[in-house]
């Protein structure tokens, strides 16, 4: 399997301020100072329960491939750094650890998704990559799989390119949207590189370039006999479109020996167009021909239109997926939380204008409670580095802003979430195939997730609290420094 | 100047159907007609008056790069596709003639903004790459263009990466951004690839790196004396922040012979911090010192900090321009609009079950009017390709919809607006330097665009007319095509 990333340098796709900084420390021999960041995010989007952790391939791909070329030396040169550094970026060799939550795994706001400990100047520099790669495709692998709680197990494919923000939003978009929920796409390069289904049957313009819709359908059923989806709107869809294919699908396919594949709806009103679609098709001996819907769906369309009974069997999802349109953006942050001196991580805090920007300190651990009975995720804890949660003892959690809100634990495995995937530098996990990552996907959210997190009102605000100990020292830190400022 | 794109293929980033279709074409013998596309939208993002076009550059990129690779072809053997194609497709030659509006133009819905000539695989093969570049980076452009106008000519930054959907979301987004109206961007790779300034300072962890927030803003003014702007909120704004800054300031900037350049504030309310810290920046000696904010903006929050007297010199803006977060989606489409027959281009429409999906079929021109005296745009009017606006004459517009409201024109210029960038498939246009295309849009909205139009609220709608023949013509086929459906 071939992957476009490895050929490509993006070490230059970096916020100008990693590099003042960086050079910053080098000059003021700060350079190797080891650091923790964290990486965690504030809200699901769509004020969803949940989202899905995706885009590790990539950033384990970036981060192999760091190195300034010649061509960046000479520009960071002009703008005026360092010689020092600059020589420091020539001889540029990683040398970070890197753990991470998987691709796939549901994840949940305040925790940290990725944790970086290394040189700060090195750790500083990865931050807008880090946070692009997995913004990005956290975000439409967590749409995607919003979707696919809306269509059930009806067929969903993403059908964005087009519309998509720039070339990588549609590539990377449909392996999110994959790894999220989609069966298939709509981009061949992602079957090429991926190997992510690629489908498509025929546009507007095949029926309008032969002029006529009968004449068009008929041209294409020979050539596809065996994979005949036929695009029924182009002029009037029960008038025309319909009784058209349906005339085509004797003609062309059957008396091929083949069953016609479906039909495809790409205006009016589906819900109504699709169930004269089935009467139609059903009364000619087409009851086994799908019908196809797009045109400009949601999760919250198509989970109206299935209750309002449309027969539809497949959903092509266009523009509102490839750009999450109605929650576009997925916040990710990366924040410093500890600095190592002498050895030992002592942990920083921001303290923030707005109370939701306040950071949790310190370097950490994620564990995933699931409850041994029902295979239920219970809570994620949040602790120290060297905290272990020992299950075959009771744990009490107890909620990080309402402290006296707390609950016992029993009968439970705890999982630590985060792997580590580069260890000095090196490369040390092997990202999973994207079929094992999307089945993975589908088990976590099926298996261990309650109803109550899925749902799409008001969902079930899932545990994620600190352990006790990680919790006195976040307390600590507020006041030592909110002190400071008084 | 170097051009990231120049060294990437992406001529499998194509819809499946899109293949799916050539193949047809080609089996069926008609690969070699000669087809009209258009490519134009629907509907200005943010229901805004008009839209900024973006993107021509890479696209002439594409078209220039169009071959499909030794693993291209063994991938679309593997696909089923006929051999005859496949040897057409692995000696692929561009032969269309391309048409598009130069980017930086204001452009209006429903007006062809490319329009592509050419046998029909190719002309349909490139759809996808097409709309994709267009579509991004108008979007952006356009969504820049309205923070320009609500910052008046205060400066603009682009500080969107970490937030992009995906890497070319980020580097094709800071330059589309820098087109329709940004000073500047957080993006180091886009100095280096296009020349927009790539600017930045420092993040929270500098500060807390040091831990102490006065000896983090000392080591950074001996650092950067000439070019200090300190970020004040990772504490406390008032109490700490800018005490702590103005204390620096003195201490290791002024001592050193400059003048501090700026801070930064990147939470709480902006507006009231500013005016305080103008106020102390004032009372300081620093009046010179500019202050410049971020966090969460957009146009309508930044148009509304400037009324309420902020105090803030400098906008940065992260996600919600890169993302174009109110309304993520540029749609652009791209549709079949004649067929030539016998060496003429016979119209083609299609009717749609939503009715603003019906297409304005021909070959067409676009004309933009010009008054010669106010040099305002009056309106835009297509007409069919071989149709000439005499501007010594007065000339009738009518509305299409409401075709008893015309209106007449008198000393008006009549520019046509699309310009050939290919011919026969090989290029003819010279993409302006980004410099010269930003100036281009500044002076196109500032000075041919009515206040009515660029106004947030209720936009005047623009004028885009249809010419009589053109207007007769689609009445037309819309009564042939209904007819044959009824």
């Amino acid at each position: 399997m071939s992957n476009t990333m490895q050929e490509r340098n993006l070490t230059m796709l970096v916020d100008y301020y990693e590099l003042s900084m960086a050079n910053g420390y080098f000059v003021n021999g700060m350079g190797d100072t080891i650091t923790y960041f964290d990486m965690f995010f504030r809200k699901v989007p769509d004020n969803g329960g949940f989202a899905i952790m995706a885009g590790l391939r990539q950033l384990v791909d970036y981060l192999k491939n760091l190195s300034f070329t010649e061509k960046d030396i000479e520009f960071l040169r002009k703008k005026g750094l360092d010689e020092g550094f600059i020589d420091y970026l020539k001889n540029f060799e990683f040398k970070c650890d890197v753990w991470a939550i998987p691709e796939g795994t549901p994840i949940f706001p305040g925790e940290p998704i990725i944790t970086v400990k290394g040189p700060v100047i090195q750790a500083q520099l990865i931050e807008t990559m880090v946070l692009l790669t997995v913004n990005h495709q956290s975000l439409i692998a967590t749409k995607a799989n919003r979707l696919r709680r809306a269509a059930g197990d009806r067929v969903l494919m993403e059908f964005g390119s087009r519309r998509a923000q720039g070339y990588d939003g549609a590539v990377y978009g449909a392996r999110a949207a994959y790894i999220g929920g989609c069966d298939a796409t709509a981009c061949a390069i992602d079957e090429r590189d991926f190997g992510i289904p690629a489908v498509g049957t025929m546009a507007h313009s095949w029926i309008q370039l032969f002029g006529d819709e009968l004449e068009a359908f008929r041209a294409y059923a020979r050539q596809y006999p065996d994979n005949c989806t036929l695009l029924v709107d182009t002029y009037n869809v029960l008038r025309s479109g319909i009784p058209n294919a349906i005339k085509v699908f004797n003609e062309e396919v059957v008396s091929r020996g083949f069953r016609p594949k479906g039909i495809r709806i790409d205006s009016g009103d589906i819900t109504y167009l699709s169930k004269k679609a089935r009467k139609m098709l059903d009364e000619t001996g087409f009851s086994d021909c799908k019908i196809v819907a797009s045109n400009s769906l949601d999760e919250i369309i198509i989970k109206d239109m299935i209750l309002q009974g449309a027969q539809v069997d497949s959903f092509g999802v266009g523009e509102r997926l490839i750009t999450a349109a109605s929650t576009p953006v997925f916040g990710g942050v990366y924040k410093i939380v500890a600095v190592e001196e002498n050895g030992v991580p002592v942990p920083r805090i921001k303290l923030s204008e707005n109370v939701q920007k306040i950071t949790t300190p310190c370097a950490k651990k994620v564990y995933r409670l699931f409850d041994n009975e029902s295979g239920k995720a219970i809570a994620d804890v949040i602790t120290l580095l060297d905290e272990e949660i020992d299950s075959s003892k009771p744990y009490e959690l107890f909620d990080p802003n309402y402290t006296w809100k707390k609950k016992t634990v029993e009968n439970y495995t705890a999982k630590p979430l985060l792997v580590k995937i580069f260890d000095g530098g090196k490369c040390c996990y092997e990202c999973p195939d994207i079929k094992e990552i999307k089945a993975y996907c589908t088990q976590q959210v099926n298996e261990t997730l309650w109803d109550e997190v899925k749902r799409f009102e008001n969902p079930h605000n899932y545990y994620v609290d600190l352990s006790q100990k990680l919790w006195d020292e976040k307390q600590r830190l507020l006041s030592e420094y909110s002190n400071k400022t008084h």
